[in-house]
């Protein structure tokens, strides 16, 4: 091997990441290509959404992160197909040539066919979503605090977020946390505390990933925090004023201006076409079915990783779209490789289920060590210590510990910006409407 | 007086803000109005624009500023007119009443007529801009990195700031240390120092409102940084690929991706909406010309206040568009009304000038404190001190001196993200282009 084989990498996230510096310091001519410039710490995306992190805190830019590993090279660009016969990522703007591909292009929000949900309940997957997710959650406020009409309020004073997994129980406590504690002294017209949170699930009980033991206690957290779940229902419609559910009792509309969608994730576009590239399969979600080695069959140098890519454990149960999960694959395939380097065999990739933590609100989470159950105050800590070790960079770690630090003593959110497009916050109002003298109440000398 | 005066304040920047603050506890009925729910520290928006902070580490919610505050009440919404015969304000979404209206609208961008160049030359008065600015400066060293044309690549290594006031000062220190020290090691095809900065100023020097001895001192930190300052030279035209210029030698054009307007503001739209509604008169920057009471000619019950307020100091002279300005305007009509309330005349407002400062990069400052000149590192302690001391609110000072900490020490900006609508790195370039093995340079495996 004279020339340094040519490895590119789809993906700055988890997988891909984690694979880029594991592969630190072997003679490999490494290529790391993502549409965006950083790497997003997905888990604590939610609050982002929530005004309690800005965005710069829960991001690091790749190229600082890997600015002295000096076999690679970081390259924003957008990859469109895959040339399997000349061994090329095709870009919206250039080609790619590799020897070793490593896919990990991870997931999207998915609506199940329903495309014009997604402008009614945006997902949280990106910045922007959260940014949007964030401008939603306190213009609502906006909207209620200068709305007349009692029904209307209302519905901007309820939030829907459908779908009870980890990112909808976390988004659902937090807003809840938003209404009964950071707006407390904020309006003078409404009382944010009197918000309606709504959690829907389709599923028969909340996390359903976790145990059921588990999810009873996450159950009364939320109910502790005012959140209404309705579980066993399913969403049928959602639009720009509110969501139909089909649950046992017959149809029902709830009106609700603030909808926002944690129901479902389906694989990155890119695995399709990766699939038709390489004649691999895909499964429902559009993951690629690869080999026990993470490899696609028949393709001994293309690997898929992360959310992108259908693994099965021991047990057959397909593994689920998780950090360590990607982690741990992308470490994998980076002892994989270093093992052909040295011309020996690699086993296949196994992975070790340390647990699964979900954080429902202050001081409440849940946590599944295998046998040991844990909720309330130790499973938050936990969840606090274990989240604070892995948002990347030492500069960040202490940035979110001080602001998480305000925020638990102050309920303050720091980063509650409303921002992108500005438009009126009653767009639907009469123009000739007139809140003079509806303003605050008497005012008194003694503030 | 049976009910208390209803008084209106539209805009929460420094001027409407410090007012609203220095009425706490008279007995009036507060208002204030702004299109965004965030007051915003303008003088550190070139931070967020060059990636040193956080939009949220600048921006401070009003609601939660004012929360304790009693007599106010924060309404988001767009003013979009004056019905001065029935007193009230006219909002996009309704109307408001008032006795007394208070206008601190600000400025914005001014082109001079030339609409079209704000798209090429993206102005820094909104969180939008700044973060839209702060992508096309780190996504310029993106396409570089990618480009294989010399003389493209030397246009996206180009950055050209129009105006050499304080914040074109500014934004072309922030870009010399971002090519020079923060992305220092992060590319393999590029040398980010190689990046020219240039800085255009149709006055015959930079700081035009600094004595000319500190023009010269900040001149000579600007060539220290690698800034090309041209003095005398007037623009003519921009658009996507550069700017031309009239210079004493004639007319240049320069090639350049990334230009930045910091050539002049003139006031919010609504002074000459406000003008015609009552009568009064504008300057040639749209702003209205108030009593040395800051009310308007025959109104007693308006003021006009900070940046939306053409005022004179005692020798003649306009007073400048800046923070310790509108403040102290806010402070002198709350002292006003304070005055009137308890039946005493007030006397007119003076503004103290307590001396200007203007930061230029990394140890390197001016100061004027009138007789009193001071640059570089006592200068730049001097800006530190005083723009911590007023960035609203504990949690942001904190924030903020942790990150510029970090930045000190280890030329790192955490915030560098880039945001917004993701397009194509090269959507010029030929899709057949290939990269292949223009890659990084032979691996080492001594990374």
């Amino acid at each position: 091997m004279d020339q340094p084989q040519r490895v590119v990498i789809i993906g700055g996230g988890f997988a891909g990441l984690t694979c880029v510096r594991a592969l630190r310091g072997l003679p490999l001519t490494i290529q790391l290509v993502d549409r965006r410039n950083f790497h997003l710490f997905q888990p604590l995306l939610y609050q982002v959404a929530s005004g309690s992190l800005s965005p710069g805190d829960i991001s690091a830019p790749l190229r600082s992160v890997l600015r002295h590993q000096k076999n690679v090279q970081v390259l924003m660009g957008e990859v469109t197909g895959f040339d399997a016969a000349r061994r090329r990522v095709v870009l919206a703007d250039g080609e790619l040539d590799y020897d070793i591909l490593i896919v990990a292009a991870g997931a999207e929000s998915h609506y199940f066919g329903n495309h014009d949900w997604e402008q009614f309940a945006p997902g949280l997957k990106t910045i922007e979503e959260a940014t949007e997710i964030r401008r939603r959650i306190f213009e609502a406020f906006e909207h209620a605090e200068r709305e007349p009409d009692e029904a209307m309020r209302r519905a901007w004073l309820r939030f829907v977020v459908v779908g009870a997994g980890p990112t909808g129980v976390e988004l659902a406590g937090a807003i809840s946390e938003i209404a009964r504690d950071t707006l407390r002294d904020d309006f003078r017209t409404i009382r944010p505390e009197e918000a309606e949170i709504l959690l829907l699930e389709g599923e028969p009980r909340v996390l359903p990933p976790f145990p059921p033991d588990l999810s009873d206690l996450a159950e009364r957290a939320l109910i502790g925090l005012g959140v209404r779940s309705r579980t066993g229902v399913r969403v049928t419609h959602i639009d720009a004023s509110g969501v139909v559910m089909n649950t046992p009792e017959g149809e029902q509309r709830i009106d609700a201006h603030t909808v926002l969608w944690a129901a479902g994730v389906r694989a990155n576009p890119l695995g399709r076409l990766l699939a038709e590239a390489f004649g691999a399969e895909t499964d429902r979600g559009g993951r690629v079915m690869v080999n026990p080695d993470l490899t696609v069959p028949d393709q001994r140098n293309v690997f898929v990783i992360g959310d992108l890519a259908h693994v099965r454990d021991a047990a057959g149960k397909p593994l689920p779209g998780v950090a360590p999960v990607a982690m741990q694959q992308g470490r994998y395939v980076a002892r994989n490789l270093k093992a052909r380097l040295e011309g020996v065999a690699a086993g296949d990739f196994h992975y070790v289920d340390k647990g699964s933590l979900a954080t429902i609100g202050r001081n409440a989470a849940v946590a599944d060590f295998g046998r040991i159950h844990v909720d309330g105050f130790v499973a938050w800590l936990a969840w606090l210590f274990i989240h604070l070790l892995y948002v990347v960079g030492f500069r960040n770690r202490l940035l979110v510990a001080l602001q998480w630090g305000f925020q638990y003593l102050t309920f303050n959110r720091g980063a509650r910006l409303i921002t992108g497009v500005v438009q009126p916050v009653r767009p639907d109002a009469r123009p000739e409407l007139s809140t003079a003298r509806g303003g605050p109440g008497p005012a008194t000398p003694s503030d």
